[in-house]
């Protein structure tokens, strides 16, 4: 290879034109493997398994999640993106724990004609988001596959024994509180579809959720939260989770769910923004059920640690087990798995 | 669905016909979350995400390793084969580590039409070895896909900076030792595509290999072992890791790896035996190099704990970084990774 035909792009040196299988296994992992030290991984990518020493006092948290071409996305879609979103689906369920994420394992299927940086964006995608949170690449798998196929597996750490559950004791008047954006990862893929212009914070969220790491250790470390999960298959699905499953119903309010924005992308694309907030998911924020008195507690502590309160009440648990939503107008909408009754 | 359509298969009760896409994601993972309490294990399947509780003063050993239809199984597959060898492959890094495996967790993408004891005997075949060695399922992730896709995380403990390396130092006149079969599972290969009958040792060997969780634990107990790695991608890959890579060659006595049976395999096949030996892997034998002194201490540990000493010497350090082989002939043969050479 002439060195003419190297270049540099993100801080790797790399050489144009190289296929996956011009490197074989070992030489395509070790390009993946990051040479700096990290805390607590003692043994990385290159062995039979890695090692790490995990802090005393801490329980391991651990989800693992696959993205497969065709199913969630396309053969031409960026690469970087794939990488990216599949690491927002696993720090949100950490997330979602209250726990801290510390290290990623990458199972990859792979067409060995695919260049080289195709496979290096995803992982520049994967990092771009782990690297904001501290975690790291400590080991994987890479075979020959047609469609590429991508499986992470992460693992975090929570002080011991309080990981936040969506199984739990609730009670009637307990808040039912979200953290980030709500409805707008749905909006967004429309706006996409239906190639609208001005929504670009919808557009964004669709593209490149965010996942509410920091949010879910301040949440975890006001000790008021009840039950918690991560928004990744809509409203209505976690209120029937962390709600319905735990004996009560939950009653919410439009005035803190309603947004113009939403309103304005559905009625342009013919649709009804409550879709976007109770069927949409993939916005990946975090729906708590707290205590009635701890939750000046909890925005205290979000605005000490984030200069922004962010959290929105938008509803309380109620005797009964269903979900009505109390409309802008005061008339009142029972929420179900196949649609809307209005009474 | 009616009584007569349901019957009981190896300890479950299911629908007859039933596919997965009747069953919806949570149904499906749900059916494979087993119910008892597992010691360590806070919160399994139906979470975001798994909570374990490592004990004090061990390290995590995590390995992660992917199978798909058509480079490693074919669609007819056994799916009860295609789960066994995928945690044989698991267990075995974690062996390799002198580690205990502990929990796994699963990412499956599968075709929607296929029925679900498909499934269940992909999961029967992944527990009939990982409970033999008292390590369960804690999590997965299951995906929609045309082909069959496989990905298995383990987790392990091993005490606190015990755990085995393939990198570290050596010196000249220690021992290679081997434990488990060797070659046998190439010529099992060769067996069955050449349908030769009485080979029922290495057809086994093939389709069932075992991983060696019980010697790699009680290879690090000795304290002995300088260097270890399972051999998975041959006996060659093995020695170039473990010795050669740490700056020494090594000398291998074929007396010690001769075996009648293998070379029959070979003569019936028109292949060297030595093949089988030094290309073959998927073994999922031990290799380490062990300190001379320490070896009686070894096979004193071993014998104790299995009634069978089990190990073989077959080889030991020298200087030069090359693999000699001393024939049976007392002639000398060096193995190179693109063959042999006599001399």
């Amino acid at each position: 290879m002439r060195n003419e035909d190297r270049c540099r792009i993100s801080g790797y040196r790399y050489e144009k034109m190289l296929k996956i299988k011009d490197l074989g296994e070992f030489g395509f992992i070790n390009r993946l493997n990051p040479k700096e030290t990290v805390t607590g991984l003692k043994l990385g990518i290159g062995d039979d398994a890695a090692v790490i020493s995990p802090p005393e006092g801490f329980d391991l948290v651990i989800t693992t999640d696959m993205l497969m071409e065709g199913k969630h996305f396309l053969s031409d879609t960026n690469p970087y993106a794939i990488g990216y979103r599949s690491m927002c689906a696993n720090l949100s369920d950490i997330a979602a724990m209250g726990a801290i994420p510390k290290f990623y394992f990458i199972s990859l299927g792979i067409d060995p004609e695919r260049d080289f940086d195709y496979v290096e964006n995803i992982y520049n995608g994967l990092n771009s988001l782990a690297l904001q949170f501290n975690t790291h690449l400590a080991g994987g798998d890479t075979i020959k596959s047609e469609k590429t196929v991508l499986s992470i597996t992460l693992i975090g750490y929570v002080e011991k024994s309080m990981a936040i559950k969506r199984e739990g004791k609730i009670e009637a008047k307990d808040l039912i509180v979200y953290i980030g954006p709500l409805g707008y990862s749905g909006a967004g893929l429309e706006v996409i579809k239906n190639k609208i212009d001005g929504f670009d914070e919808q557009v964004e969220a669709f593209l490149y959720p965010y996942p509410q790491v920091i949010a879910g250790r301040i949440l975890l470390q006001s000790k008021v939260v009840r039950v918690m999960m991560d928004n990744s298959d809509g409203l209505s699905n976690c209120i029937e989770n962390l709600v319905i499953k735990n004996g009560f119903g939950a009653l919410l309010f439009e005035k803190q769910i309603f947004d113009e924005r939403l309103d304005a992308i559905a009625e342009a694309t013919n649709k009804d923004y409550l879709d976007f907030v109770f069927n949409g998911g993939e916005d990946f924020g975090l729906v708590a059920v707290v205590e009635k008195d701890g939750f000046l507690d909890l925005t205290y502590f979000l605005e000490r640690a984030l200069f922004d309160s962010k959290v929105k009440v938008i509803g309380e648990v109620i005797e009964g087990e269903k979900i009505v939503l109390k409309r802008l107008n005061d008339s009142f909408l029972v929420i179900e798995k196949s649609g809307y009754v209005q009474f």
